[in-house]
C-alpha cells in the first residue's frame, strides 16, 4: 500500500540507487541489493551471529547529530552487539526511514556509515527505504566458530569483572549537551562516533566466561550479565576507567561516578572472565590496541555492591541502570 | 543515548519479554532473544536467503488497521520477498518502534505476528523495541539449496510471464477506502492479511526462470524483472486473473485493468518460465493449492506492450507503477 505512490515512490528508487553504488561487497555475498533478498553463504563450521537495532532520532542520538556521525554510530552500535558476541562482522541490511527524499542527507549519512563498514570488511547487502519520522534500523550479521561465541549467561563466581576503554564520556556529553554548557568536543565525539571493539571480542572468544556491550550504562548492562549468569557482583568504583577529559569536565568523584555507572552509549565491552586468564587477557587485548581494566568481581550471592576506594557502599541514586537492573535481578 | 531514559527503558524491557514469551523457537536456534546477539546454524549446503522490509503506519497500512492485522502483515510482506526467491522461512527479526509502551497493543500485534510464524515454523530470534512513531522492521531469513534461489535477472525471451492468484483486491480496497464508499470486507481482508506464497516459491526452483513478488503492482514489479533480464515484455489484458469479487466492485474492465496493473499490495508472485514448463509448473502449483495464470510472455525488445483482449494496445496512464518502470528500463 502506498497511499500517495507517485513520486515519493521514484524518490525511493532514486535512494536505493545512491545505496547501492556505495556498498561495498565481499565473496561470500553471491547475490547483493537489487533483488527480492539477498543470497549469502556462511563459512563451513562457523554459527551465524545476528542481532539488529534501530536508532531513532532524539532519542538514540541528539537531532543536531550531523549526517555522517549518524550513519557511522547507527552502524557501530550494531557492530557493537556482534563485538560482544565475540563474532566477525560480515553484512549488514539497512532499514532507513527519511522525513524526505533528501538525497544529499543520503550521501553524507553513507559518508559516515561506509567509513566505518569499510574499516571491518563488512558488505551493505539488503535494505528498504520508507518515508516518515528519521529513524534506522540495522541488521548486523557476523560469524563464529560453532560453539564459540560468548554469551551473558556464564559468569561464575570469584571471575573478575573486565570493561575495555574508559567509562562515562558519552554520558557527559550527553550532559554537556543537556545543560546548555561548555561542550567537551572529545567528549561529543565519543557520543557520535563509538567505535565497537570488534577485535577484542573476537581475542576474548577462548578467555572470557561472559560479555555484553555497554549501550545502557555499567550497571544496567551488567544486571543483564548477572541475571542470565545467576551470579552478584562487587564493583570497586576507585578502579573505573577514566578519561582525563571526564575527570577535567567532571571533577566531583561521586558524580562522575554515577556519570560511569548509570550512563550508556560508550559501546565498551563488559567482560567476566577467570583471575587465572589476567595475563592471557592482557596480552591478547594488547595485541588488539584495547585498553582494559578489572573493576570488580563476581560474587555468590544475587546482590550487586558498589565499594569506594574506602571499601565504603555506595548509593548509586536513582538512575535509570540501577532501576532496571534492581527490576530485573 | 536515552534522553529520559527512565521509565519508557524499564518499559522497553517488559516488552520485550512479552515478546521472548510469544517467540517460538527450532532447533536451529542456537541461543535465541535475551542475549547481545542470536546464534543460528545455516544447514549445510544452503544459502542464506535475507531481506528486509519496513512498514510505516499510514505509508503501508492504513492507521485504522487492527494490531492483529498489522503484525500478520509486517510478517507477511517480509516472507514474501523470501518466497520469491524460492527460499524456506526460518528465523526473523523484530525491530518495533511504538508511540508507548501498550502492552494490549503489542499483545494483539504478537497474535497475528505469531499465527503467520507459526503457519511456517518460522522463528523470532531477535528484535528491538524503541519509542516513536509506530513503524514495523522486520529482517526475514531463509534458505535455500546451494546456487537454486530464483532471481529477477534470468527471464529469457519468449518465456511465459505468469502470476499467482488473483490481482487488485488489495488495491481495490485501498481505492474503497479512500473514497468513503462501500466497502467489501473481502477486498478489504486481501489488503489486510495477504499470504506469502512460500510453497509456490519452493515448487518453482526448478523451473522458474525469474520471480519477483508483487507489492508495488504488476507494472512496477514485472518491470524490475525486465530491467534486470533486459528484455520486454507483452501483457494480454484479457488473462489478468480476477476475484469475483472485484469485478462486482469495479464493474468497468478499463478501470478495473488499471486497478490490477498500477495497484501493489497483493502479495502474490509474478515469474517467467519456459513454455516447455508450462505442464509441470501447473501440476506443481496445483500440489499446493496456488492458482496461477499465464498473463503474457518476454519478447526480444525492451518495451512493455500492454494488450487488450481485442489485440489494440492499452494506455495505463499516468500510474506510478508504469511511471516507475518507464523511469528505471
Amino acid at each position: 500500500m502506498e497511499i500517495d505512490p507517485g513520486a515519493p515512490r521514484n524518490a525511493e528508487f532514486s535512494l536505493i540507487d545512491r545505496i547501492r553504488e556505495r556498498a561495498c561487497s565481499r565473496s561470500d555475498v553471491l547475490l547483493g541489493i537489487g533483488d527480492d533478498a539477498a543470497v549469502l553463504q556462511v563459512p563451513e563450521g562457523h554459527n551465524l551471529v545476528l542481532s539488529t537495532d534501530t536508532l531513532v532520532a532524539g532519542v538514540h542520538f541528539p537531532e543536531d547529530t550531523v549526517p555522517a556521525d549518524i550513519g557511522w554510530k547507527a552502524l557501530a552500535v550494531n557492530l557493537s552487539d556482534l563485538a560482544a558476541m565475540g563474532a566477525t562482522p560480515a553484512w549488514v541490511t539497512l532499514a532507513l526511514t527519511l522525513p524526505d527524499a533528501d538525497a544529499d542527507w543520503l550521501d553524507a549519512f553513507l559518508d559516515g556509515f561506509c567509513e566505518l563498514a569499510d574499516e571491518f570488511g563488512v558488505a551493505l547487502v539488503g535494505g528498504d527505504t520508507t518515508r516518515g519520522p528519521l529513524s534506522i534500523t540495522i541488521g548486523a550479521h557476523g560469524f563464529a566458530p560453532a560453539g564459540i561465541a560468548l554469551r551473558r549467561d556464564g559468569a561464575g563466581f570469584n571471575d573478575d569483572i573486565w570493561v575495555t576503554g574508559t567509562l562515562g564520556d558519552a554520558a557527559g556529553a550527553l550532559l554537556q549537551l543537556q545543560g546548555q554548557g561548555l561542550m567537551s568536543s572529545k567528549l561529543r565525539y565519543r557520543l557520535d562516533r563509538p567505535t565497537p571493539r570488534i577485535a577484542a571480542g573476537i581475542a576474548l572468544r577462548d578467555l572470557a566466561t561472559a560479555a555484553i556491550d555497554l549501550s545502557d550504562g555499567l550497571l544496567a548492562d551488567l544486571g543483564h550479565v548477572l541475571q542470565r549468569s545467576g551470579v552478584g557482583a562487587e564493583l570497586d568504583l576507585g578502579r573505573l576507567p577514566t578519561s582525563r577529559t571526564l575527570a577535567e569536565h567532571f571533577p566531583d568523584e561521586q558524580a562522575r561516578w554515577r556519570i560511569q555507572l548509570s550512563g550508556g552509549d560508550d559501546y565498551e565491552l563488559c567482560f567476566t572472565a577467570s583471575p587465572a586468564h589476567a595475563l592471557a587477557i592482557e596480552q591478547a587485548l594488547a595485541a588488539c590496541d584495547t585498553p582494559a581494566t578489572v573493576v570488580g568481581r563476581i560474587t555468590a550471592g544475587k546482590g550487586l555492591r558498589l565499594a569506594t576506594p574506602d571499601g565504603e557502599a555506595f548509593d548509586a541514586g536513582p538512575s535509570a541502570g540501577f532501576e532496571h537492573f534492581a527490576g530485573n535481578a
